[in-house]
Protein backbone atom coordinates (compact mmCIF):
# COMPACT_ATOMS: atom_id res chain seq x y z
CA UNK A 1 0.00 0.00 0.00
CA UNK A 2 1.44 3.54 -1.02
CA UNK A 3 2.05 6.41 1.19
CA UNK A 4 0.92 8.48 -2.13
CA UNK A 5 -2.50 7.23 -1.71
CA UNK A 6 -5.12 9.55 0.27
CA UNK A 7 -5.66 8.74 3.85
CA UNK A 8 -8.10 6.21 5.37
CA UNK A 9 -10.71 6.94 7.55
CA UNK A 10 -13.49 4.79 6.63
CA UNK A 11 -14.27 0.85 6.61
CA UNK A 12 -14.99 1.70 2.57
CA UNK A 13 -11.95 3.84 2.29
CA UNK A 14 -10.00 0.70 3.89
CA UNK A 15 -11.51 -2.08 1.25
CA UNK A 16 -11.30 -0.11 -1.46
CA UNK A 17 -7.30 0.52 -0.32
CA UNK A 18 -7.14 -3.25 -0.09
CA UNK A 19 -9.08 -3.87 -3.77
CA UNK A 20 -6.00 -1.77 -5.18
CA UNK A 21 -3.47 -3.17 -3.44
CA UNK A 22 -4.52 -6.81 -4.91
CA UNK A 23 -5.11 -5.00 -8.57
CA UNK A 24 -1.39 -4.30 -8.12
CA UNK A 25 -0.13 -7.13 -7.30
CA UNK A 26 -2.08 -9.50 -9.49
CA UNK A 27 -0.61 -7.20 -12.13
CA UNK A 28 3.30 -7.85 -11.23
CA UNK A 29 2.16 -11.10 -10.92
CA UNK A 30 1.42 -11.21 -14.42
CA UNK A 31 4.67 -9.88 -14.74
CA UNK A 32 6.52 -12.50 -12.75
CA UNK A 33 4.72 -15.78 -14.48
CA UNK A 34 6.59 -15.34 -17.71
CA UNK A 35 10.03 -15.41 -16.28
CA UNK A 36 8.91 -18.29 -13.73
CA UNK A 37 7.22 -20.43 -16.79
CA UNK A 38 10.72 -19.86 -18.31
CA UNK A 39 12.66 -21.16 -15.85
CA UNK A 40 10.61 -24.38 -14.71
CA UNK A 41 11.69 -27.53 -16.15
CA UNK A 42 9.04 -30.46 -14.94
CA UNK A 43 6.56 -30.20 -18.06
CA UNK A 44 3.83 -30.50 -15.70
CA UNK A 45 4.81 -27.37 -13.61
CA UNK A 46 5.08 -25.21 -16.53
CA UNK A 47 1.74 -25.65 -18.26
CA UNK A 48 0.35 -25.15 -14.14
CA UNK A 49 2.11 -22.07 -14.20
CA UNK A 50 0.81 -21.35 -18.12
CA UNK A 51 -3.15 -21.89 -16.92
CA UNK A 52 -2.38 -19.33 -13.93
CA UNK A 53 -1.06 -17.07 -15.98
CA UNK A 54 -4.27 -16.69 -18.01
CA UNK A 55 -6.15 -17.01 -14.72
CA UNK A 56 -4.27 -13.81 -13.50
CA UNK A 57 -5.51 -12.32 -16.12
CA UNK A 58 -9.01 -13.25 -15.91
CA UNK A 59 -8.87 -12.03 -11.74
CA UNK A 60 -7.56 -8.89 -12.88
CA UNK A 61 -10.87 -8.51 -15.11
CA UNK A 62 -12.85 -9.40 -12.05
CA UNK A 63 -11.24 -6.95 -9.58
CA UNK A 64 -12.37 -4.17 -12.18
CA UNK A 65 -15.44 -5.64 -11.99
CA UNK A 66 -15.73 -5.35 -8.60
CA UNK A 67 -13.90 -1.47 -8.75
CA UNK A 68 -17.35 -0.85 -11.07
CA UNK A 69 -19.81 -2.17 -8.92
CA UNK A 70 -18.26 0.11 -6.13
CA UNK A 71 -18.19 2.80 -8.12
CA UNK A 72 -14.52 3.60 -8.08
CA UNK A 73 -12.12 3.94 -10.69
CA UNK A 74 -10.08 0.68 -10.67
CA UNK A 75 -6.47 1.42 -9.96
CA UNK A 76 -3.22 -0.45 -8.27
CA UNK A 77 -1.48 1.23 -5.18
CA UNK A 78 1.86 -0.19 -4.90
CA UNK A 79 2.42 -2.90 -2.34
CA UNK A 80 5.48 -3.65 -0.97
CA UNK A 81 4.47 -6.87 0.26
CA UNK A 82 4.15 -8.81 -3.15
CA UNK A 83 7.17 -6.72 -4.27
CA UNK A 84 9.24 -8.33 -1.49
CA UNK A 85 7.26 -11.54 -2.28
CA UNK A 86 8.58 -11.68 -5.82
CA UNK A 87 11.93 -10.16 -5.09
CA UNK A 88 12.77 -12.86 -3.07
CA UNK A 89 11.66 -15.72 -5.45
CA UNK A 90 13.94 -14.25 -8.49
CA UNK A 91 16.72 -14.02 -6.00
CA UNK A 92 16.32 -17.38 -4.75
CA UNK A 93 15.96 -18.90 -8.39
CA UNK A 94 19.22 -16.87 -9.31
CA UNK A 95 21.27 -18.99 -6.82
CA UNK A 96 19.85 -22.45 -7.53
CA UNK A 97 21.95 -24.22 -10.06
CA UNK A 98 20.84 -27.29 -10.43
CA UNK A 99 17.32 -27.72 -12.90
CA UNK A 100 15.59 -30.04 -10.36
CA UNK A 101 16.32 -27.66 -7.59
CA UNK A 102 15.20 -24.48 -9.06
CA UNK A 103 11.91 -26.43 -9.56
CA UNK A 104 11.37 -27.36 -6.22
CA UNK A 105 12.45 -23.41 -5.31
CA UNK A 106 9.97 -22.04 -7.72
CA UNK A 107 6.95 -24.23 -6.52
CA UNK A 108 7.81 -22.67 -3.05
CA UNK A 109 7.73 -19.21 -4.53
CA UNK A 110 4.15 -20.13 -6.45
CA UNK A 111 2.88 -20.98 -2.55
CA UNK A 112 4.12 -17.77 -1.15
CA UNK A 113 2.63 -15.69 -4.13
CA UNK A 114 -0.92 -18.36 -3.42
CA UNK A 115 -0.73 -17.56 0.07
CA UNK A 116 -0.50 -13.72 0.17
CA UNK A 117 -3.34 -13.55 -2.33
CA UNK A 118 -5.41 -16.28 -0.17
CA UNK A 119 -4.75 -14.13 2.79
CA UNK A 120 -5.63 -10.82 0.70
CA UNK A 121 -9.09 -11.95 -0.74
CA UNK A 122 -9.91 -13.48 2.82
CA UNK A 123 -10.10 -10.09 3.96
CA UNK A 124 -11.53 -8.11 1.22
CA UNK A 125 -14.58 -10.89 1.37
CA UNK A 126 -15.06 -10.37 4.99
CA UNK A 127 -15.23 -6.56 4.67
CA UNK A 128 -17.08 -7.08 1.73
CA UNK A 129 -20.23 -8.60 3.57
CA UNK A 130 -19.22 -6.49 6.33
CA UNK A 131 -20.14 -3.69 4.29
CA UNK A 132 -23.26 -4.98 2.75
CA UNK A 133 -21.30 -5.83 -0.79
CA UNK A 134 -22.69 -9.72 -1.26
CA UNK A 135 -22.42 -8.79 -4.80
CA UNK A 136 -19.01 -8.33 -4.65
CA UNK A 137 -18.02 -9.96 -2.32
CA UNK A 138 -19.57 -13.33 -4.28
CA UNK A 139 -16.93 -12.07 -7.39
CA UNK A 140 -13.99 -11.67 -4.71
CA UNK A 141 -14.73 -15.46 -3.96
CA UNK A 142 -14.30 -16.77 -7.04
CA UNK A 143 -10.74 -15.14 -7.29
CA UNK A 144 -9.92 -16.55 -4.17
CA UNK A 145 -11.70 -20.21 -4.73
CA UNK A 146 -9.01 -20.52 -7.86
CA UNK A 147 -5.94 -18.92 -5.54
CA UNK A 148 -6.79 -21.83 -3.35
CA UNK A 149 -7.24 -24.18 -6.06
CA UNK A 150 -3.72 -23.16 -7.46
CA UNK A 151 -2.03 -24.08 -3.76
CA UNK A 152 -3.43 -27.01 -3.48
CA UNK A 153 -2.43 -28.50 -7.33
CA UNK A 154 1.22 -26.98 -6.28
CA UNK A 155 1.05 -28.56 -2.89
CA UNK A 156 0.01 -32.09 -4.87
CA UNK A 157 2.82 -31.34 -7.69
CA UNK A 158 5.37 -31.33 -5.48
CA UNK A 159 4.88 -33.84 -2.87
CA UNK A 160 3.87 -36.30 -6.07
CA UNK A 161 7.63 -35.79 -7.82
CA UNK A 162 9.41 -32.26 -7.81
CA UNK A 163 10.25 -32.78 -4.20
CA UNK A 164 11.61 -36.38 -5.40
CA UNK A 165 13.35 -35.50 -8.22
CA UNK A 166 15.27 -32.44 -6.43
CA UNK A 167 16.62 -34.67 -4.14
CA UNK B 1 16.68 -14.63 1.10
CA UNK B 2 20.31 -12.62 0.76
CA UNK B 3 22.75 -12.72 -2.42
CA UNK B 4 25.29 -12.81 0.37
CA UNK B 5 24.24 -16.64 1.13
CA UNK B 6 25.97 -19.57 -0.58
CA UNK B 7 25.30 -21.17 -3.90
CA UNK B 8 22.36 -23.41 -3.57
CA UNK B 9 23.26 -26.43 -5.02
CA UNK B 10 21.33 -29.58 -3.89
CA UNK B 11 17.57 -29.73 -1.89
CA UNK B 12 19.79 -30.27 1.03
CA UNK B 13 20.93 -26.63 0.71
CA UNK B 14 18.01 -25.02 -0.67
CA UNK B 15 16.24 -26.51 2.53
CA UNK B 16 18.96 -25.16 5.14
CA UNK B 17 18.41 -21.76 2.88
CA UNK B 18 14.58 -21.48 3.13
CA UNK B 19 15.24 -22.32 7.34
CA UNK B 20 17.85 -19.10 7.51
CA UNK B 21 14.78 -17.71 5.83
CA UNK B 22 12.00 -18.17 8.18
CA UNK B 23 14.81 -17.64 11.25
CA UNK B 24 15.17 -13.81 9.76
CA UNK B 25 11.47 -13.86 9.41
CA UNK B 26 10.63 -14.95 12.89
CA UNK B 27 13.16 -12.66 14.53
CA UNK B 28 11.42 -9.47 12.46
CA UNK B 29 8.41 -10.35 13.54
CA UNK B 30 9.27 -9.79 17.24
CA UNK B 31 9.92 -6.92 16.77
CA UNK B 32 7.08 -5.86 14.54
CA UNK B 33 4.29 -7.36 17.25
CA UNK B 34 5.33 -4.92 19.81
CA UNK B 35 4.29 -2.00 17.91
CA UNK B 36 1.11 -3.74 16.45
CA UNK B 37 0.03 -4.07 20.39
CA UNK B 38 0.48 -0.24 21.07
CA UNK B 39 -1.20 0.46 18.04
CA UNK B 40 -4.39 -1.92 18.92
CA UNK B 41 -7.46 -1.00 20.45
CA UNK B 42 -9.10 -3.83 21.29
CA UNK B 43 -8.39 -5.57 24.47
CA UNK B 44 -8.85 -9.19 23.16
CA UNK B 45 -6.74 -8.30 19.58
CA UNK B 46 -4.08 -6.62 21.74
CA UNK B 47 -3.75 -9.65 24.44
CA UNK B 48 -4.04 -12.01 21.14
CA UNK B 49 -1.11 -10.14 19.55
CA UNK B 50 1.04 -10.29 23.04
CA UNK B 51 0.22 -13.96 23.36
CA UNK B 52 1.54 -14.80 19.49
CA UNK B 53 4.41 -12.45 20.52
CA UNK B 54 5.16 -15.21 23.38
CA UNK B 55 4.60 -18.10 20.78
CA UNK B 56 7.02 -16.47 18.10
CA UNK B 57 9.91 -16.46 20.78
CA UNK B 58 9.37 -19.82 21.77
CA UNK B 59 9.53 -20.75 17.89
CA UNK B 60 12.63 -18.80 17.41
CA UNK B 61 13.61 -21.65 20.01
CA UNK B 62 12.44 -24.58 17.88
CA UNK B 63 14.07 -23.27 15.00
CA UNK B 64 17.24 -23.35 16.58
CA UNK B 65 16.93 -26.87 17.53
CA UNK B 66 16.14 -27.65 13.98
CA UNK B 67 19.24 -26.10 13.07
CA UNK B 68 20.90 -27.87 15.61
CA UNK B 69 19.58 -31.03 14.57
CA UNK B 70 20.47 -31.07 11.08
CA UNK B 71 24.22 -30.15 12.15
CA UNK B 72 23.95 -26.48 10.69
CA UNK B 73 24.76 -23.12 13.15
CA UNK B 74 21.47 -21.40 13.34
CA UNK B 75 21.60 -17.47 11.48
CA UNK B 76 18.92 -15.89 9.24
CA UNK B 77 19.13 -14.37 5.75
CA UNK B 78 17.45 -10.81 5.15
CA UNK B 79 14.29 -12.05 3.53
CA UNK B 80 12.64 -9.52 1.63
CA UNK B 81 9.04 -10.95 1.41
CA UNK B 82 8.56 -10.75 5.44
CA UNK B 83 10.31 -6.74 4.96
CA UNK B 84 8.02 -5.93 2.42
CA UNK B 85 4.99 -7.79 4.07
CA UNK B 86 5.99 -5.76 7.38
CA UNK B 87 6.62 -2.31 5.66
CA UNK B 88 3.34 -2.47 3.99
CA UNK B 89 1.16 -3.20 7.51
CA UNK B 90 3.39 -0.22 9.17
CA UNK B 91 2.29 2.22 5.68
CA UNK B 92 -1.40 0.85 6.12
CA UNK B 93 -1.46 1.38 9.80
CA UNK B 94 0.19 5.11 9.60
CA UNK B 95 -2.52 6.07 7.16
CA UNK B 96 -5.43 5.02 9.18
CA UNK B 97 -6.55 7.43 11.69
CA UNK B 98 -10.04 5.89 13.13
CA UNK B 99 -9.32 3.42 16.01
CA UNK B 100 -11.84 0.97 15.02
CA UNK B 101 -10.66 0.97 11.33
CA UNK B 102 -6.84 0.66 12.40
CA UNK B 103 -7.97 -2.54 14.63
CA UNK B 104 -9.40 -3.94 11.18
CA UNK B 105 -6.34 -3.14 8.95
CA UNK B 106 -4.06 -4.86 11.82
CA UNK B 107 -6.01 -8.12 11.86
CA UNK B 108 -5.36 -7.79 8.05
CA UNK B 109 -1.66 -6.87 8.49
CA UNK B 110 -1.20 -10.14 11.07
CA UNK B 111 -2.74 -12.71 8.55
CA UNK B 112 -0.53 -11.50 6.06
CA UNK B 113 1.91 -12.56 8.64
CA UNK B 114 0.85 -15.88 9.37
CA UNK B 115 0.25 -16.88 5.72
CA UNK B 116 3.78 -16.23 4.92
CA UNK B 117 4.49 -18.08 7.99
CA UNK B 118 2.20 -21.11 7.22
CA UNK B 119 3.50 -21.34 3.09
CA UNK B 120 7.10 -21.42 4.25
CA UNK B 121 6.64 -24.29 7.18
CA UNK B 122 4.53 -26.07 4.74
CA UNK B 123 6.88 -26.11 2.31
CA UNK B 124 9.80 -26.64 5.00
CA UNK B 125 7.80 -29.56 6.30
CA UNK B 126 7.87 -31.34 2.53
CA UNK B 127 11.16 -31.03 2.23
CA UNK B 128 12.30 -32.35 5.35
CA UNK B 129 10.38 -35.36 4.95
CA UNK B 130 12.04 -35.68 1.81
CA UNK B 131 15.25 -35.14 2.97
CA UNK B 132 14.28 -37.94 5.54
CA UNK B 133 14.47 -35.47 8.72
CA UNK B 134 11.09 -36.81 10.16
CA UNK B 135 12.61 -35.29 13.23
CA UNK B 136 13.09 -31.67 11.86
CA UNK B 137 9.89 -31.98 9.81
CA UNK B 138 8.25 -32.85 13.61
CA UNK B 139 9.59 -29.56 15.01
CA UNK B 140 8.54 -27.43 12.52
CA UNK B 141 5.25 -28.68 12.42
CA UNK B 142 4.18 -27.42 15.79
CA UNK B 143 5.03 -23.90 14.35
CA UNK B 144 2.73 -24.32 11.96
CA UNK B 145 -0.11 -25.52 14.02
CA UNK B 146 0.92 -22.44 16.49
CA UNK B 147 0.58 -20.26 13.43
CA UNK B 148 -2.66 -21.98 11.70
CA UNK B 149 -4.45 -21.62 14.88
CA UNK B 150 -3.61 -18.02 15.22
CA UNK B 151 -4.86 -17.41 11.80
CA UNK B 152 -7.56 -18.77 12.78
CA UNK B 153 -8.14 -16.88 15.86
CA UNK B 154 -7.68 -13.50 14.14
CA UNK B 155 -11.09 -14.75 11.30
CA UNK B 156 -12.58 -15.71 14.11
CA UNK B 157 -12.08 -12.01 16.12
CA UNK B 158 -12.44 -10.04 12.77
CA UNK B 159 -15.91 -11.54 12.17
CA UNK B 160 -17.09 -11.81 15.79
CA UNK B 161 -16.41 -8.50 16.87
CA UNK B 162 -13.78 -6.18 14.84
CA UNK B 163 -14.87 -5.70 11.47
CA UNK B 164 -18.39 -4.54 12.77
CA UNK B 165 -17.14 -2.66 15.13
CA UNK B 166 -15.41 -0.47 12.15
CA UNK B 167 -18.18 -0.19 10.25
Amino acid sequence: MGLLTSDIKTMDDLFVHQLQDIYYAEQQITKALPKMISKATNPQLRSGFEQHLRETENQLQRLEQVFKMHGVQAKGVTCPAIDGIIKEANEVAGEVADKEVLDAALVASAQAVEHYEITRYGTLIAWAKQLGRNDCASVLQQNLDEEKATDVKLTQMAEAKINRAAT
